[in-house]
């Protein structure tokens, strides 16, 4: 959703040009070329032969052969010389280099995110008087006077209204500390939306629907680059400190991808390769998750469930190594002080009732409910912004929804706190010393079950209103232009209806401990239910609602708990929310947003369901002229070239004779526009006249005709053909599996037309009743 | 390697003949059909069509297809009626109501094997006199008085000795123990021998060699059957209490992988699909290692790691169901008696520094040498038991290393004890209030490092002896006829090897803890080092050098000791062992058993390096006669029959006519003879020279010819095709992602040969320098 510029400008010249190539960057592709001798394209890859355009698929399997082709070589020079050998050993250790920094430079940054939004989140209440840069809980650390008095009441620390009026008492001081917080919030928010308005459009947002786009094989430049990481990394703190409601979770993914997308440059073997960088950003993607939640294999299972594509094993085991070493260096950091990773990591005690699964389940479809309904909202909301006036005024946006969070916010303590420290408070479980309003029960002997005092039932209210307006803040919050996560809004959606209904069963069992239900398991004095892991299983349906992960976040949320025991309520609770809200649509926010964007991904777990022919899906349609293509001897440059004018399509097939259509291969339209340019201008005797030849022997030509331009050197030799009674699930699976960017289509041997991923995401969204015209780019 | 008396057959035979169509079993395969009227192949599929002989692969994109139909099938249907409704719903809910079965039945099995395993281990040493289906343990738990005191001295339980000649001391007794024991471990090997090669002779070995072979596509019919359920579960308690050196892991899986196999066939969709049969499999492969290490999430590693060829993401997590509902159901029967999956679960509470990471690193060094010496010595061992006439005599080789491995290992009491408990009380830190000899420490005041003391030294020598006798004992257990696990034994030797580093460190420390190395990290008095870790460390580096394994491994220890803490010591030392082992050879000791045993496994962790091009592969090579081929008309039944008899291939080409060579399809031997066969028996007027015709429409044949047999119903329209300069890595690629079986090459769009998995595993050989006949299977 931060492409949106893009679109426009895609609208108004009202083609999806994307797909072809655009004569104005080839020829900066060919600026690169200093002056040179004669160029055989058989020898050596002209600069820019092999390489992409700017939103454009990849083809996996071309990459994969460079990367081989270029390991081969390294190979079999190391045998020759102590030098080569050594370059072999170091080019081998490299991807684990890289997975190193990766993990310091991502866990540093994820450290130093947390220290800086603490300090700027506690700014908006008040400021520290030894030293403006302590927060709140630093300040009155320092303090030697109040180390066994309440934190919060330390005479270093003051309010605004302290600190101006010299009085915290009083309706005044309140008006007053409650306008410099909206100050604050207004000023945070100000500054992140200008930053990425100004710097990098691309910082905005969650960003892992672009990260899953990326990851599958897409192309957008400068969306990892390290102005998005500079900026996206100072706006996210401010964003997370205005006190919108949204999280750092999925920005932080976004910062890991940016950091290893830069990292790669270090290295000519990522550098150069679009599928090994694809590989060191789906280990990011893991260290990501790793530094967000304190949960390194959680990490590596979200990348291999939610945003990878081509997860070879290799990577799985970087990626494991990379989300630990982020993890250690966010704990060397130690941001929050208590050697812990992550705000609410929980420790409990109690175990589970089986009949606690009712409830459990009940959570589910909570979430499930919630992740469908917030699915269409969001999505509404976020087409209107791009199709209404609202879109034009992105900073005014921003402006009134931090405003409006600010001022419903603040009066209610559950909504003023950031969303992770109301997890923390909501997962936590009320130990008798407990002094929080959640733990307001009425004194009683035992440390059991007990009846909820007058706290507890001031609590209560403030959370059902903060339930309320968490719920509708957050469809509009998200795709906003700024950083925003989605995860810590969701997952405090789901603790708040968690919570409420653990102290339901709580109350419940309490006061009817008879009931047969309760019987036996509930006597009075028996420590039951615990509302805190009502609240983190709430969170889990909620956040599964929202996203569909599964087993990923069934593990983020074991090791946020460190017990076994509590992973079936946890299980029982995902599944039931995805089924709930599969229900209601298969698809997750993220994949919403993707075609939302129109982004060509092809989603990896969705079975393609209806019985079409890849000969109903392929072009040409059979209204259409015939398929472009060029004969393997007998055409001019001259006539190429015009071909190649007259068309847009990204690449040609070469056949043996127009009357056979017996296919010989396949060329890209850049490469071969790189390599005719290029001959024009360096090869000798090479004009319009001259034939151009993809065979491997050039056949005679009489004595005066020019010589022949060979181009069998760009000439892909082995292009992927299916024939065209082939059912189109096997070339989906086929173009998922093998990460195809074309296809081609024979019948009984003869070429009859192509297939691309575009075609097919076309057809997708036909069979689905969508405008096929949503899919933008190819 | 309990596929030998196949391999003898084979090797007898003198032919490569399982890649092709025995008659005989034609035949089998034909007695199914009943009496029927006109069948029209295009119609109804004759029963046969679309299986599999044994010892050949299946295609996966025909069986996913298959099920594809038949899902897009009911999904069509249930739009109809309610009936048809219910009946989608129970289909999709199916494949988890299935998952629920394999987990519970299989920790059920699971429990029970942990329970009489250990009962006929005490069997060995002794007798309870109140029942002798009690176990030492349980037998001293019933008696009251002993509750304080030792727990091995309860008048209960009675040693052989004590209970045949009434005295438990004096050297007399001594032997008399030491017979009995060397006789029941006879006795328990003899069974399980007997058993074995009675009733399931697929029952032997770990078995993840085979089922790593059937998940990636290959059909050994009756190896996950009901009687290999039944025989490997007695044997296997058999085998382990024998006091052979090997452990239950392995054959758990294969355990669990039989149980899904059986309950499979409750489910039509599974029965009939190999494919989905296979995912089935995959998740069981969890379940094992699941109940084996009560490690849920590091068993779906370990199958998605190690044994998965095909692992979609619904997969994963209905495997992490079933692993978990296992891990439960095991729980619940409790067999160790401490509501722990696992008897070595360990808790550590000292932390460790950065400066043990070099013995750790030294560990995964023995580790990695102690793998690579392994995977050498078993194989060299196991080539020589199927060359030799040693294989021959199976049940004496059994008996022969039962006596040996009986009477060498009761003198020792670490030998003496079972894999699992030896591990257990290596893992173990010392308390003070430990009786253990390795915790003999002098007695000092504090908790912490102390000097040695006499019961400590004789530990480490018995330990270093120990040691010695299960790296040479375990080398040539690991194949013998009797279920045998490499899990524990490997760890066991890491586990020795780290704890005697450990104590040796610890007493280091102890003794110059003024050293610069141990200066302000081991103060007297501090407790700084603990050997239980690097126990564990060198057990995961052990088992990590013979399996190869990487995240699942450390994602076990870590569920074993709950600890993120201790996963990088876990990790360094894993990888460092895995490096080290690679240097001298990349195979796993599964992989190197799979190739010992020439199963069609093309792995696919191991990259394609060598630069050769499909052509090179193929057949028909150059010198070879031309590729059979049908066309698709103007054949007639008898020259298809010809033609089919004088070949040995598995599957034809089918082209539009000899002289073009055009490719329309392919059709599979077992079909074809099926289908003509049918045809001639009951198709009206179907004889010799009746034209097979595969055309769409049947061309206008004369009035007094024979009517045509119709064939195209059989063909497959859309074979897999790749140019004949398709490089090699390419080719591979496609055949591992797409699971195929064969390919078809073209050169300019005539068809030019075939490729199979066969010839590509050949020619993998041969570049290695193997022999290519090496490869037995298709």
């Amino acid at each position: 959703f931060c492409l949106e510029s893009h679109f426009q400008l895609l609208y108004t010249l009202g083609c999806d040009c994307y797909e072809e190539h655009s004569s104005s960057s080839r020829a900066a592709g060919m600026n690169g070329n200093g002056p040179s001798k004669f160029v055989d394209p058989l020898e050596d890859p002209l600069p820019g032969v092999g390489t992409y355009e700017d939103f454009n698929t990849i083809d996996w399997v071309r990459e994969k052969t460079k990367d081989r082709d270029r390991h081969r070589e390294i190979t079999n020079k190391s045998k020759l010389s102590t030098v080569a050998l050594l370059h072999s050993i170091s080019d081998a250790f490299s991807g684990w280099l890289l997975m190193l920094l990766v993990g310091l430079m991502s866990g540093a940054l994820a450290g130093g995110i947390d220290i800086a939004a603490h300090w700027l989140t506690d700014m908006k209440e008040g400021v520290c008087l030894i030293g403006f840069w302590f927060n709140h809980e630093h300040c009155c650390w320092t303090s030697n006077e109040t180390t066994f008095k309440e934190r919060d009441q330390c005479p270093q620390w003051q309010s605004w209204a302290e600190l101006i009026t010299g009085t915290s008492e009083g309706p005044f001081a309140y008006i007053m500390n409650y306008l410099m917080y909206i100050f604050w919030a207004l000023l945070f928010a100000f500054l992140a939306v200008t930053l990425v308005r100004a710097f990098a459009p691309y910082a905005c947002g969650s960003g892992i629907p672009e990260i899953k786009t990326i990851l599958s094989g897409f192309i957008i430049r400068g969306y990892l680059g390290k102005w998005t990481l500079i900026i996206k990394t100072i706006t996210l703190v401010l964003a997370v400190s205005s006190g919108l409601s949204l999280g750092k979770e999925g920005p932080l993914v976004h910062v890991a991808c940016c950091c290893a997308n830069i990292l790669c440059h270090l290295f000519t073997k990522y550098r150069k390769n679009e599928a090994k960088r694809r590989e060191v950003l789906s280990a990011a993607a893991a260290v990501g998750v790793s530094v967000a939640f304190g949960a390194p294999i959680g990490g590596v299972l979200f990348s291999l469930e939610e945003v990878s594509y081509y997860f070879p094993l290799k990577t799985l085991w970087r990626s494991f190594f990379a989300a630990l070493v982020a993890a250690f260096t966010l704990r060397s950091i130690n941001p929050f002080g208590n050697s812990r990773l992550v705000l609410f990591y929980v420790e409990f005690h109690a175990p589970w009732h089986m009949l606690e699964l009712a409830p459990f389940i009940l959570l589910g479809i909570f979430g499930g409910l919630w992740g469908a309904l917030f699915i269409r909202a969001n999505i509404a909301w976020c087409r209107r912004r791009k199709t209404t006036r609202l879109g034009h005024y992105p900073v005014m946006e921003v402006l009134v929804v931090t405003a409006l969070t600010a001022v419903v916010a603040y009066p209610n303590s559950y909504t003023r706190m950031s969303g992770a420290e109301l997890i923390s408070e909501l997962f936590n479980d009320c130990s008798l010393l407990d002094s929080s309003q959640l733990c307001g029960y009425k004194p009683v002997s035992v440390l059991a079950d007990r009846p909820a005092g007058e706290g507890l039932y001031t609590a209560l209210w403030q959370l059902a209103l903060a339930l309320v307006f968490k719920i509708m803040v957050t469809v509009i919050t998200f795709g906003m232009k700024v950083p925003s996560g989605l995860f810590i809004p969701s997952m405090a959606v789901g603790a708040i209806a968690g919570r409420l209904l653990g102290v339901g069963m709580e109350q419940l069992a309490y006061y009817h401990h008879d009931w047969f239900l309760f019987k036996g398991w509930c006597s009075p004095g028996a420590d039951c239910i615990t509302p805190g892991l009502y609240a983190m299983v709430g969170a889990a349906a909620c956040l599964g609602g929202v996203t569909r992960m599964t087993v990923s976040l069934v593990v983020i949320m074991f090791e946020l708990t460190g017990g076994l025991e509590y992973i079936v309520p946890l299980m029982a609770a995902t599944m039931t929310s995805k089924w709930v809200a599969d229900a209601f649509g298969r698809e997750g926010i993220y994949e919403a947003h993707i075609r939302l964007n129109g982004y060509p991904f092809l989603e990896p777990k969705e079975e393609f369901e209806h019985s079409s022919l890849t000969v109903d899906v392929m072009r040409p349609r059979r209204s259409d002229p015939a398929l472009a293509v060029l004969t393997q001897e007998g055409m001019t440059v001259e006539e190429v070239e015009a071909l190649v004018e007259s068309t847009r399509y990204s690449g040609f097939p070469v056949v043996v004779s127009q009357e056979s259509q017996r296919l010989v291969g396949f060329v890209f339209r850049r490469d071969l526009l790189i390599s005719i340019d290029n001959a024009r201008k360096r090869q000798e005797g090479v004009v319009g006249a001259s034939q151009v030849v993809f065979t491997e022997h050039a056949p005679a030509h009489a004595a005066d005709a020019p010589p022949p331009l060979r181009l069998r050197g760009i000439l892909d030799l082995s292009p992927f053909t299916v024939t065209d009674h082939t059912p189109m699930d096997i070339t989906v699976d086929i173009f998922r599996k093998l990460g195809l960017r074309q296809c081609l289509v024979t019948h009984n041997g003869r070429l009859l037309g192509i297939i691309t991923k575009k075609d097919i995401l076309k057809h997708m969204a036909q069979i689905a009743n969508r405008d096929p015209d949503s899919i933008l780019f190819n």
